[in-house]
């Protein structure tokens, strides 16, 4: 997310982001908004011997510190830093991130007995990412529009959001699963109930969907999906996007 | 690997490499060779509820059935093979499996106190592919050459054999990190005691290095390490390489 250009300018000059070195990386810093497989496996090509730090509630630290795989994020190397809601943190240099809890499930690895899909705790989390004045929120993972969270997101400049499913029966329909939208923990994006409707009236500048199911028509550049959701105004993120807000 | 033409037309006409659905993936059959995340980290990404058999030894599968995350594999589409030393199994329709111990170590993530980089057990395995009468031998980790190894292998048509890296000191030289090779279970190509001089008077028809590090100077290919290894009648796997074997 690119913030206003002072912003942009103060970002290219820190040797913190632009570190020499016989291997660089950019990441700096790694912020989990869930435990679930999409969402840490990552980490685990994260061991090319540079430093990080991993932000994480306490419980989605647990998740993974339980886990002895994790063990490979080398201590000396990774710095683990518990956060918690509504206190925003510097990520990067004139960059901060404040998490809060978004309707979700525990990973499904960690599933037990019967499920609940909108939990609001530490398992599920958005961000706000705040920069030189500038605003953005990135929730990948959401279960249920709430009304604390409308009046969070309201009048935003930019929400990167939950796009996995279109309809919430995609999966079954197609016969690719046995889960429903809702099941997995997810709003999906159509529909009286769905992602377009609920955010209908929050006047929130770019409205952009992400982590997107390989089912979900609005994928396609040309389906009537696409349109239907860019007709309500709306886009899809593609690898190498750039966004500006001011 | 493709072995004879009439193995190739009965793998052809196999409804069982060719399912036909919605989504197909060719995979059928998973071996694991070791416990490490390089070997077990892309089972993280067979979640499509495909079906598929996983074949490994039983000290292989308990460091994975005691790792939460691999609960992602579906007891209803993943079914646990344990497979025992010098036993084929069927692996597909034609295609046989012999699993043997090599010089190897327990995973990274599961070292404890001093370790041990050449244990000969259930950690670490070579494979011996069957087909139609020809065969091949896949050894993508392996410490030390042994006698009953080199034995083993005398006179084969095709080794696929770990390649990590080219001198035993790389990494640390590079200050790229702080292990050896040895240290990290893995016999060099390079030196007196490297893989390319202990093959030799083998009588092995193709060798072929896989399993390399990117700190490997004979990735490159127009690096002098990659002419020697040539020179010395070697060649370096490439995505998308085909192997014939009669």
């Amino acid at each position: 997310v690119n913030a206003s250009p002072d912003i942009r300018t103060q970002l290219a000059a820190s040797p913190a982001l632009h570190p020499s070195g016989p291997r660089t990386s950019p990441i700096r810093s790694v912020l989990l908004t869930n435990g679930d497989i999409d969402h840490i496996a990552g980490l685990l090509t994260l061991r090319e011997q540079q430093p990080f730090t991993l932000y994480s509630t306490g419980e989605i630290a647990s998740v993974i510190r339980q886990n002895r795989i994790f063990d490979a994020l080398n201590p000396e190397l990774v710095e683990w830093r518990t956060i918690v809601f509504d206190a925003p943190v510097e990520i990067a240099p004139g960059v901060t991130a404040e998490i809060f809890a978004v309707p979700g499930k525990v990973p499904l690895f960690m599933e037990e007995g019967e499920v609940r899909t909108d939990l609001e705790g530490e398992q599920t989390v958005g961000v706000r990412l705040g920069a030189g004045g500038a605003s953005a929120f990135y929730i990948p993972g959401c279960a249920r529009m709430t009304g604390a969270l409308a009046e969070r997101l309201r009048g935003a400049a930019l929400v990167l959001f939950d796009g996995t499913l279109w309809h919430d029966n995609e999966m079954t329909d197609a016969s690719l699963g046995v889960k429903t939208g809702q099941r997995m923990g997810h709003l999906s994006m159509s529909g009286a109930d769905g992602t377009i409707a609920a955010f209908s009236g929050l006047d929130i500048g770019q409205r952009i969907f992400i982590h997107i199911n390989n089912t979900n028509p609005a994928l396609l550049g040309d389906s009537p999906e696409r349109a239907e959701l860019e007709a309500a105004g709306w886009q899809v993120a593609y690898d190498g996007m750039t966004l500006e807000i001011t």
